[in-house]
């Protein structure tokens, strides 16, 4: 099986699939009389399409043993979705683009791992593929923001699942 | 000058100012092939008005001198705004109800003060009256979503301050 580079998680690196969320970089204003500041609009929330709004979740995601086996992948066809740890441990993400010849898969030549740090999140633009959230640590907790839908949040018509069990890749820790 | 009494941060006591956002009562969803529980939408995301949308920042707050001093208040009559802290410890959430005779200023009589674990976060409705946020570690970071204008992020709008310097109210540590 395939072992996928980790890479640093960096915001020109990660710009094909969205944004990094963190300090660095950030829009500073200073407010609340001097004693706070505010890091203003960190990434494109982007929930509106089809009636959709904005959710915001807890996830309490377990860590996988090692290697962790890549065999599947997601995308959220309505919505953006941001991954914030609430809890300082580095995490990892996995993303990839989309295949040249075919549009509703995606390019698994093309596979990226990145190792964020605990005090990064990544906001996933609409429609990007990536692997469900994995933690380094036994048990991390995340703030998610995504989108909820009109339908009685019957989240189908925005996940599309791609499985690749025959040709898996592996992450070594 | 008055102290305030300090109440625990819960989810009954809080429904009139906004919502909890905590884990406790959650709804728990399994998802990741039993690897992640979603404990899913926490609150009301309320930032539509106006044409607005959801803003993700990131909010460092610094430690107040004790006695902290209470004698300004702010809502945002267009949005809500949600705080949850990205490190595990207690802070500070002052809070009051409009006055009765006088919808445009808060009512000082009300003011309530609650003390948030580290893994509690609040949505304030839009309008509710709250104080800045007010921390109790020489610093805390919090992960906020509010309410960005169509206006060039012009807040003004949705901002509304009330000063009461000759009434302070006091916190003591």
């Amino acid at each position: 099986m395939t072992a996928l580079e980790i890479e640093p998680l960096a915001a020109a690196a990660f710009a094909p699939f969205g944004e990094v969320i963190e300090i660095a970089g950030a829009e500073a204003r200073e407010i609340n009389q001097g004693t706070t500041t505010r890091f203003h609009d960190l990434c494109r929330i982007d929930v509106s399409a089809s009636g959709g709004r904005a959710l915001l979740s807890l996830f309490r995601a377990d860590g996988r043993p090692s290697p962790i086996v890549i065999e599947l992948l997601e995308r959220h066809p309505l919505g953006s979705q941001a991954f914030f740890p609430v809890s300082n441990a580095d995490w990892l993400v996995v993303v990839a683009t989309g295949a040249a010849d075919d549009a509703s898969r995606p390019d698994l030549a093309a596979l990226r791992c990145f190792r964020a740090r605990g005090d990064q999140g990544v906001n996933y633009a609409r429609g990007v593929w990536h692997h469900p959230v994995l933690v380094l640590a036994p048990r991390q907790d995340f703030l998610v923001v995504d989108r909820g839908g009109p339908d009685g949040e019957d989240a189908s018509a925005n996940l599309d699942e791609v499985w690749f069990s025959d040709q898996p890749r592996t992450i070594q820790i």
